[in-house]
């Protein structure tokens, strides 16, 4: 099995609802047609951006289909398919993979957190592994879980042969950097959290799973080839350019400011799904700002 | 409208499953039998403990047709509806009512956990139950979800008709005093919390939806009318008694722990559902130590 | 030795500055003879609200001999005594009892919290109670320090014969009531939430250290003789008009929002000592309207 | 004023304790004439690694006196001098600053950490870089007072000529990175946390006072020389190398570890002050073993 190519960015990218809040496939598929002029490595479909856990069953196998679908086959194509019961998420790998997934990303359960020991979770990823037709990478997010997977997680599943590594979504990069090391060839780290892509290449990580990649994926991929070069002079300029935008865009104004981003430079965002809530007026125009520095660039 | 019946003591159910993982039907038609043969007020279905989120939503309609088939129709059946997206929660209400809850407990939603503003979250429940065919209780689990409902979306939600109460499951009593403050005669709350019933009581909840119900189904009752009587002394001794078992079958040692003691009590506990892990040998112990002390009266 | 008469409501003193920002020992001798006029049992000199983290040593030296002398010399006088060493604070338990307090209370020390592990917590506490002459107080107010004692923390040092019991200032009443539960005849457990009065001594607390008291000694001992009748309704009630104003002079607006309070009711409040601020405005606004719902009673 | 230099590695030291438990002043000499011959840009006395909160102020006083008379003259002494009150900071910068520290580091008062508004933070500071003779460096230890500056505090003080930068110690790059793009010429921020020492000099840090630095100060001299050369395959190989007894001398085992890893390597680390306690055997054995990987170099 030749090794999954991760070293790049990849776009988590967004689902688009029309106005009878409904997926709207023709514009998911527009979408994906920009994104395939653009340098990016990959695409992931159906992570959080993508508003995955608020999409049916059928949904969710939709979007792959248009994805795959719009999305030129010989680059990556990734898939969400974290539930939260260990028997959900190996369907929903095997129907990613059916689908065109060249592999998939796997959350950390975190309903029952308070029982999701170092065991239990080694178990649940161990079993999607051994069942996915395709690779596995592991998904930390403790901002969105209440917890994190720990080190003797990683130890543990770093060699299992169809993980092929994870995305860790933190800024913390003393943990990026431990998983990181655990087996720099064999298991690849990415980043999920833009702000600090800069660094975490220089701890380990690989490459960048971003939000704003979305809207400014050439930078984004400018930023990963400078750090690979050692031009570490420009790309912290470059880092420092991107972070505002990148913030407003995830932590700050999460999928509704991404989706309003989208809408302004001329892909399609659109509405969001309650409970979320379209951004407020005071955050549109702080990206609206903000990306009127990138506007000769985009 | 005649007001909902909620002052008194409710077991949140497990789900049974199977050797094949499967929900089993029969036993959990038995086990409805068994607790209607106890003093209980009422049953909440697909909770927590029901491992309603491991569940799909065939599942979940089938443990509602079955509870309902098996539990006395004037007795209070309330039906957990939570789901991530305000679209498939109100889907959920309505069948749940369809089926014959008498009310639905809608968790927060917490995906997006950062963008589930005040706002966002009174407009999430307002949807629910204005769309609901049966009362609505809202259901804040700050451990399980990383946030709390605050007071203010409480204010703007207490006066809704068709929103009875709530049920805040968390040792935090000022919260709990809070809420129950803001309509005592119109919105009540439930606390969820086994270990804090009678702090609870005297702080202004109306009754208990408490994991160790299952078990211990007439203490617990009993703990509630010497807490409504005014008999401090006899409650705290009580509560004193049932604190370590409510522990070892909610906090402690999760499902697994709730299961375990219903196996050991002769009613139908059985697996967990992976992500889930059995309850390793010394909890299994330790739960069948603490049930020992029991045993001349369950 | 006799047991240490803890059952009621003790007033957790501020420290008085005047203008120049030293401390004022005139005013701090008004407020004890105004307190010495309540049914209050006590007084704690040198806790978080006498801002003791701010005093020099020789500063709270003065403050015990200032107190000492204005307060009956029958009446209950505790001092806090914590300091992040051990042997500051044995150095600072024999100045207080030297100086005439009755019993002392030692907040855990939090300076390398990830250190603090539950020997280390014991070690501490024993060396003090072994060298103090007069009684411990054990002090947990994780919401300062970061973290909680633990029920093993307690059951090791509950049976010390210096120790007395412990204040407890948090909400969560599981952990309280789990302490309370240790030894209950020899071990005694205070609060010092005040929004949580009643349940906690529905939960087995025999009375309380509150911000509030200062300001309104007698409605809280009111509420804890309700309390300890089973007066649940008049006590749930009264509970229900303290609360406001109990939170605006602790965790809403702090040691600023209580001497305020204390102007506003003619004692002496007076200055915080920086980096503490003024409470602004609204909060000023806020308590004073809430005061005028007393004043006939004040 | 020539502005400081701060670009390169600082020690933080301990605080020598003899078998009496008082200061070792002899020991505190020695240790400094060792640092001497490393090529350390200076040391950082009084921090959290010299036990500064369990000191008494004519102790502290004494360190400064001991630790400036044994470092040559020219090379850069900074000292912990954050009190909890904004007076006790400013006597103790003035006696640093007469005492002949270069800078002072001034952490954030944590006792009433939820009256910490932004505007009482720059208040604070502003007091303090007003008042004192030598430069200020803010201290940001999130994981010690369980909050952290903002963005806005810094961008309001960052400009105040007697503040040179700060000292930032915490795994999370994103706000280190906002700290360092403030004024990166005029505001200079060091990582106080050596398991990203390399990340963060790539997020804009220009240094780090690290508590490795005293027992490896050559090693990580060389990882700053690196990272500054733009070598950055050479710096994450070093990095990945001294990450492991990084941790074990700073949040794994803290101050008992890295006085025992002193003791380990021919310095003196001597005991802790309680209730910190000294480092359990397995922590002694692993770090023992973590320094024999190093035995040759240092």
């Amino acid at each position: 099995v030749p090794a999954l190519q991760l070293d790049g960015i990849f776009a988590p990218i967004p689902t688009p609802f029309g106005a009878d809040g409904d997926v709207d496939e023709r514009e998911l598929a527009g979408n994906v047609a920009r994104w395939a002029a653009s340098p990016l490595l990959g695409l992931l479909a159906l992570g959080s951006n993508g508003e995955a856990l608020l999409l049916t069953e059928d949904e969710s196998d939709r979007v792959v289909d248009v994805v795959r679908g719009a999305w030129p086959r010989d680059r990556m194509l990734l898939v969400g398919v974290g539930r939260e019961s260990t028997r959900a998420t190996m369907a929903a790998a095997g129907r990613a993979a059916s689908r065109g997934a060249d592999a998939v990303l796997v959350r950390t359960p975190s309903a029952f957190r308070s029982q999701m020991s170092d065991a239990a979770l080694v178990s649940h990823f161990t079993a999607v592994a051994d069942a996915s037709l395709v690779p596995v990478l592991l998904y930390n997010l403790p901002g969105a879980t209440g917890f994190s997977l720990t080190r003797p997680v990683i130890d543990a599943l770093a060699g299992h042969p169809n993980i092929a590594g994870m995305k860790e979504t933190s800024p913390d990069l003393d943990r990026l950097g431990q998983f990181a090391a655990v087996d720099p060839a064999g298991f690849r780290v990415l980043s999920g959290w833009a702000p600090v892509l800069l660094p975490a290449l220089c701890a380990g990580a690989v490459g960048g799973i971003l939000a704003v990649a979305n809207v400014l994926p050439a930078a984004c991929v400018t930023l990963h080839e400078q750090a690979r070069a050692g031009r570490l002079d420009d790309a912290l300029a470059l880092q420092r350019r991107l972070t505002p935008l990148a913030q407003m865009v995830s932590t700050v104004h999460g999928v509704p400011g991404l989706k309003y981003a989208l809408d302004h430079v001329g892909a399609y965002g659109g509405p969001v799904r309650p409970p979320l809530c379209a951004a407020p007026d005071a955050a549109r125009d702080a990206i609206a700002r903000e990306l009127a520095r990138w506007s000769a660039t985009i």
